[in-house]
Parts: C-alpha cells; structure tokens; sequence
C-alpha cells in the first residue's frame, strides 16, 4: 500500500545506497527502528553537493532532502521488507550543509517532511530537528536521519 | 505538582510555538515521548538571534537556552496534558550557534539541563550531547530537543 | 567476556569522566540506555583539540574517536556495572570539528564503529549519524554518543 502511494507520486526506491563507512543502515530495538543518516546519493554519486545557498540553491537543497527521504525508505524496505510494517514516523533529523548567516533551514527540511506525510498520512507526522551544520560527509548538502515504530510482528 | 514547581520559580508555560515548519512538536511511541527542536521564540518572534559570542553573550544564550526549556515544557503540556505524567527526562540535545573558536557550550546548555533539574528534581537528571554548529533556523541562537519517558496511562 | 575482549586489544577503561556540565553520563529507560556525549578526555584533559584537518590531522582524529568510545565505554561499565550485559549497540552519533570544507568525516568515525565492532563482533554493528560541526566543548576534536540496548536484569 505504501510502495502504491510511492508509485502514485512517481517516485520509485531505489537499491538502498551502500553505507559510507563501517556501520549498518537500519538498527531495530523492540519496536523501534533507527535508520541511519542518509546523505543525497542516487547511483553511488552523491547527487547534491555543497553549502547552501552559496553553491546550492534552497530549491536544489530541497531536492536533497527529498531524495534522502526515499534512501530512506529503500534502506527500511530491504531491511523490514514491507513498509506496510510502520506505524508511525517517530522523529527525524535533519542536517543542512549552509553558510554561517543561512537561517531558512526549515524550508529545505520540511520537504522531507512533507513528503514523509504524503507517503503515510497522519501516521507520517512526525517530530524534527533540523540544523545548519559546517561540513557532511562526502560534501553533501543535506543528511537526515529517522526513527520509526513498527508494528511488532 | 510540576506546574506548581514551575510557577515558585516565578515561571509560566506560555501557549505552545507553533512549529517552524511541517512537522509537529510532540510525538509518543510505547512510553517515550519526542519533542521537536525548540527555538528561542517568546509570542512568536525569535527573541535570541545570532551566534555566540560575536552577537550574543555567554549570559544571553543561557537565557535563550531556558527558554527553550520553557518552550519544550509547553509543548509537552500542550500534548500530554499534565507534565506529572513524566517519570524521566531521558536525553537533551543542545544546539549552540556559535563561532568557530567558542568553546564554552557546556556552559550554555548547563542553564537548560539545571532548569530541569530544579524543576523536576531527581527524574529531571538527564543524559546530553551539546555541540556547536554553523548556523541554526530563524538565526536562532540555541535549539535544544528533548526526549521524556513517561509512566503509562 | 567483553573486558577480556578490551583487554586482548591492549586498551583499558578507565575511571569514567565526569560530566562538562550539569548533567549526567548515562540513563536508561526500559532497556534502552541513552549515554552522553563523550569527548576525547584522558586523565581529565582533553588530549585531542582542534578542528580536521587545520589543527589536527585525519589519522589523529581517528585516535580522538577511539577515545570518545573508550569513555563511553567506561562510564557504561559505571552504570551498569558489566558490559555483558549489553544486547546491541543501537546507534551513534558522531560530531567532528571541522573546517568548512572537509568532507571525510566517515574516515574518523569508522575508526569508532570499527572498535566497537572489534570489541562486540555482530552485536556491535549500529546505525550511525556522522556530521561536521563547527564548533565543540571545551575545542575537543570529536564527540560521540550512543544508545544501547541491554537485556533485562
């Protein structure tokens, strides 16, 4: 049913992008599960690089979180199997790569935000951080990582 | 019995800020309760803007970091009706705007994690991380985020 | 089991570090247990201070994240007495202090997920977040926290 919506907006999951580093994506505790940063790669390159809105504009910036939201979802698809599994969105963080006077960071992360609540609804609400941070990994623009509660099986 | 506490300290929770974006303030799973970044904001204006101590002073940013807290206190009230209902604060999280070279956030985030102590007392003890960064929302000077633990109902 | 497994790779814990602030080192809710974030102390200074690569190299900063998770690690042990009794690391965060333009922060903190998968096998793989920040207390060069689960007593 989600990967449906998924389909309906025109957006598809990818294979989940390989971690950059020695850790696993997504970490399950009881009826937690904790997915690790994701940062804007799309085929092994990281798609969006750079501070904003000195070398990416907010527009741009938003594309990246929207694309770290679906590695998102592929690396909670491959590890739970079925999105349908979700209960609720619990909380995300969101790290922006910006110049020291950016102050519009929430417009960049509401829109993973967003998209998280047109992927599950109300159960996609979630709470947030998001802060404007001086460097990422691999010069990405934006990483975001998530905490979400499954129905135990 | 905590409102009383925060009312002898010649506090009072304002009406809850309304999020800076899509997402929302408070979120529960199982008996832990998330609650989003809280900026400075007193009756919808950031009233602590700018980074430490170029613009804002040591003094002036644990100000800004209580009230944070009393944003945090607000929004918890605001969603689980009586703040008794806490029987821990479990993690804090602050976030300093700050210049390269400041060192002092501990001192900063001290004011938030002793207000907490003073009004909760011993279940106020909290695990933290507090670091600086770049640039924040708004040019907000302090975000700090909060995770409770709360008895069931 | 685990104190021999430190012991084999010639490290030991030492007395936990006390807290840089009003706060405390670890809490635990159900069983998960949040510990907060460790910087590079050792005899109660900071051995590792600086931002990567400007003031402090990568392979040093790589020593740096090693110690914020020996630290972890001891004030663990402090709170719950043995390592043994941990489950599976959940998840990491782990902030570098960085210049603007350095983007290779998964280097540093790999050498902090490595160490706890050498020292947990399997149960020490963790979902992870790794950002560059601009700024940390007390200039420390690296700060990590972690959640962990433990079995019920």
């Amino acid at each position: 049913m989600i990967e449906e919506k998924i389909a309906s907006l025109n957006l598809s999951l990818p294979s989940p992008p390989k971690p950059a580093g020695s850790y696993i994506p997504v970490v399950q505790t009881g009826n937690l599960v904790f997915v690790s940063g994701q940062i804007p790669v799309r085929d092994n390159k990281v798609e969006f690089q750079g501070k904003v809105p000195t070398d990416v504009s907010v527009e741009r910036a938003q594309e990246a979180a929207k694309l770290c939201v679906i590695n998102i979802l592929a690396q909670l698809k491959s590890e739970i199997k079925s999105l349908d599994k979700i209960s609720r969105i619990i909380c995300l963080s969101g790290f922006v790569n910006s110049a020291p006077d950016f102050a519009d960071h929430p417009k960049i992360i509401n829109s993973a935000s967003d998209l998280l609540y047109e992927i599950f609804g109300e159960i996609g609400r979630h709470s947030r951080i998001s802060v404007g941070v001086s460097s990422l990994p691999l010069n990405s623009t934006v990483e975001i990582d998530l905490v979400v509660e499954v129905s135990r099986p």
